[in-house]
């Protein structure tokens, strides 16, 4: 690795450290039951969190975590630990997201936890994002894939589907099935993921999103739109605040 | 069990019969592609199939199963399968119903296959539905449960948000979590199913399916709207149709 490369991805790093560090410090207090995200950047919500309640400045938290992932980082903590069964009203979910536009709707699904996250944000008072600056886009479906979680059984069948999508057209979609490692993807909740890839910005997002779960066979998708509450920006003049209109 | 009831019985399932070997007669050739429903009536649109394809009235086949149940039933009458993977657009799909209205809206999946049911109604050119008449109602959802389907995870946060539907306020909702010989009712496809009853038809079947499939954790629900293209209604007196209006 160049030492120009070694630098920008310290420097991403950083920037990922300073956003899931100060969303912990500004939102979480004593006695909440908060949310944790699954990624790169929540992760070091959940290690800041950890942290705190390591040394004694947060009593009494409850975390519910959004994917085995976070979980076993959280355990690694000994945060102690909820569910939306148990604690059905998170006071704060924390998480990172793939895309974000200025109107702060998502793109998430990106590291497979898509429907777990879904769930926590919108039970959760408030939603907080924390994001690289990379991360703000103009239009969403440009930087990456658009994750859809969906039930393997005729799996090629509902990527066709999600092919066919009438709000896509234009954006020239395509379409892959997850596979990591040689195998299919499986999510927490034993289904697969198709990833799909846009060459233009999608449109119509609620359009989209409604004809994406309306094909049966799609389990969530990682559309989240009007869900997040603020969006921690992380730069690197230091962190800037995007909060809902 | 008097002779009364074993009469009953017993004329009911003439009448199961009876509407499954009538529909295979009526609407399967030879070369078609069929999708082949569960339950105890569709049972018997699978063994007249597999009759005629055994005694050579129909060659070139191809059966889709909506379950591992009809699956393992189609292979014992060596039904040559396929899945909606390698044939995407099925002639017909035959299956039965719980319920089903005037306007030919049903309610499926007591017997846990909706998900699979759906898919393959959905892509079939024709979708014929098969029922003794006392499945026929004049607003759905009275004589049993209707099933939805939901991800394990959160289970009971899902159950609370079912309950919480705004098209069901007014059908006094009730909703039990699907079990099976004490333990947890688990679908072919991983998932949890709830029952959902009520005491009153439920009222604006469009919105609640719409609400039902916007829950975050919903996979799909035993509302199948505007679907069935004809219904084969088997009583004491035979069989009759209705037909798509």
């Amino acid at each position: 690795m160049s030492r120009a490369v070694q630098t920008q991805v310290a420097c991403t790093e950083d920037m990922k450290k300073a956003a899931g560090y100060r969303a912990v410090d500004d939102h979480i207090h004593s006695g909440m039951v908060v949310g944790l995200g699954t990624g790169s950047t929540a992760y070091y919500a959940v290690e800041r969190l950890g942290q705190k309640i390591k040394n004694g400045e947060l009593v009494d938290i409850v975390a519910i975590p959004t994917s085995t992932k976070t979980e076993n980082q959280a355990r690694s903590w000994n945060i102690p630990l909820g569910t939306l069964d148990t604690h059905p009203s998170p006071d704060v979910a924390i998480d990172g997201a793939d895309e974000v536009d200025s109107h702060l709707n998502l793109i998430k699904g990106r590291g497979g936890a898509l429907l777990r996250e879904k769930m926590v944000a919108i039970e959760a008072e408030k939603f907080v994002i924390i994001v690289v600056e990379s991360k703000l886009v103009q239009g969403l479906g440009v930087t990456g894939a658009l994750p859809v979680e969906i039930t393997p059984f005729c799996w090629k069948r509902t990527m066709r589907c999600l092919l066919d999508v009438e709000a896509f057209q234009g954006c020239q979609v395509s379409a892959t099935l997850r596979q990591e490692q040689d195998r299919i993807y499986v999510t927490d909740n034993h289904n697969y993921i198709v990833d799909l890839f846009f060459k233009e910005p999608i449109p119509e997002l609620v359009s989209a999103a409604r004809q994406l779960i309306d094909i049966v066979g799609v389990v969530e998708h990682g559309l989240f739109l009007h869900m997040a509450d603020v969006c921690l920006v992380s730069g690197k003049e230091g962190i800037r605040l995007i909060e809902k209109k």
